[in-house]
């Protein structure tokens, strides 16, 4: 959403008294999120500072967000650097100001690496298969809302869209997904929860340690070599072809493995799961360019960029070479 | 900027009331610019209901501010849709609102159209020149501040980041650009007041019925051809290869030179232009990828997207074909 809602420093400063965080020092906007109004805020309680980040929700409803306000919870618990809610006095993360579902979290340390080296892609990998691990008792269940179901939906409507050599990609790589996932082999994947959208916009570093993974909003239940495509699809393409590089993945897939290796399945479908998610954030950022939501002053993605990560993808799929897994990896 | 200013509604109200605007009944915040906060503000005077955007500057100074709000009195003064700044009891466009420059203008109707057809590059074509016309007369002076001398200061800071390939074509396209600039044929362009970043998301559309032309400070003084490239560079490139797009070309060039023709020399300058288009967004590009301002929350647009349409234009003004303008043109 380009809207945001006002929240005066009086209604923070009651609110946060309400969650016993302390007196409010200080209240500024923060226009990075296109879906939640965020503000930092710092806090001081018994002289002591804290900074915490206050979101109002926009577009989720207060039915479906305590699925990804516990699953914060639950990693920041088993030790994942993610937000972690603050529970008011009866334990409940989600709360409501200026009458809309909003939480607090602790605020991260550093900056996104928007242009990360092959250290950055190692420590995503690694923490990637932590994440995995952490969310593998997490009780809730809700599947991947922008998964195959939703690219079968909303294909056909951008398809009036494209050209004639778009239209034939997109259609073709939505039946290859359709097939891909009747097979037995997509069937036995494990699973669990996954971020589905950990891009270089939604990780902290400072240096090369990561210091956090955030913006959940769009996390389901669906197999981890997905969630591990998804970050292949960012953080190991080079931008101006949108191909694969080499490197950054090898680093990625090598620190992964080192934590939790992956099955034979998993290594025969990384390739399709690639094409996956190249399908997925075309298809998303193709709705938004063509059937924008509101009237105006939103700066959505340029599809353009995905059109070309799933031409490189499916190349790379079906050339000879094919995609090469950099360990001979140890099934579990 | 990340971070935006709040404004309560007593504040946004007693504002409002200054500037004879009448009562304040909504006020919305609006998270699409990235160097303003912006809100939506619709007031009640006498039982009329009017919208306007109330802006507060994160970027720009008191001192800068004048030349675009007066620039923007001027042009709507003079027919152009843009919005029109207030004023004051004092005739002042520019006020102060919770520490920082403000100002209000009123709310442009229609929305942003992302995806134009050949009519909308026709109607953007049309009102440039119009705008081009009507801004010869205003007094004021200011130089394009991400023109050649911008460039070359700010090459040499991304240029560690590129990769050989990269680093080469930005660099013999800097030494172009400053051997056009020496030319006798660039010294006699005509010149005046340029947008500068006429681009999708700075113009709203009703259909096909332009509404308005907005977000004027990236404006300065400058040839009107090279307005006239950075509107090519945008309007009429298809985004997967980033290469010019020739149908909405001729919609947009045959609209402007129908209101204003092209001297020769601007027709022999135009792919040069073009080109400088290129190099001025992908520099600016690479230096807010690489080197972000504020320590987290920003979304940078990809930069990868102007190589392309850098090389592309590079390509087209050395082949044989070159670049054909629609028509032959009269020079006035």
């Amino acid at each position: 959403m380009a809207v945001f809602t006002p929240v005066t420093p009086h209604e923070a400063a009651a609110f946060l008294r309400r969650l016993d965080l302390g007196e409010l020092v200080e209240l500024t906007g923060c226009a990075g999120g296109i879906e939640n109004t965020n503000y930092f805020v710092t806090t001081e309680r018994a002289g002591q500072r804290q900074e915490h980040v206050l979101t109002l929700f926009e577009r989720l409803t207060q039915e479906q967000l305590p699925f990804y306000l516990n699953l914060m919870k639950h990693l920041a618990r088993h030790g994942i650097p993610v937000p972690d809610p603050v529970a008011d006095a009866q334990g409940q993360l989600l709360h409501r100001l200026n009458d809309k579902p909003a939480a607090v979290v602790n605020r991260l340390r550093g900056r996104s690496e928007l242009a990360p080296s092959a250290a950055h892609c190692a420590a995503v990998g690694d923490m990637l298969a932590r994440m995995h691990l952490a969310g593998a008792s997490y009780e809730h269940h809700q599947p991947n809302l922008r998964g195959l179901a939703w690219w079968n939906e909303t294909v056909p409507v951008v398809l009036p869209h494209l050209d004639p050599s778009q239209a034939q990609l997109i259609q073709q790589e939505l039946a290859h997904q359709n097939t891909v996932a009747l097979g037995e082999a997509w069937a036995s994947l494990p699973r669990g929860p996954i971020h589905a959208d950990l891009f270089r916009d939604n990780v902290m570093f400072e240096g090369e340690t990561l210091t956090g993974f955030f913006d959940f909003y769009f996390a389901g239940c669906a197999t981890w070599v997905f969630g591990v495509a998804v970050c292949l699809d960012d953080w190991c393409i080079e931008l101006s072809a949108g191909a694969g590089e080499p490197s950054r993945a090898h680093a990625l897939l090598t620190a992964y493995e080192a934590v939790r290796p992956f099955s034979e399945a998993e290594r025969a479908l990384l390739p399709a799961m690639m094409r996956a998610g190249a399908l997925r954030f075309w298809t998303s950022r193709l709705w938004d360019w063509y059937l924008p939501r509101t009237a105006s002053m939103l700066k959505p993605h340029d599809p353009g960029h995905f059109e070309r990560v799933l031409r490189a993808r499916v190349a790379q799929d079906k050339s000879e070479a094919g995609f090469t897994l950099p360990t001979a990896g140890v099934s579990p």
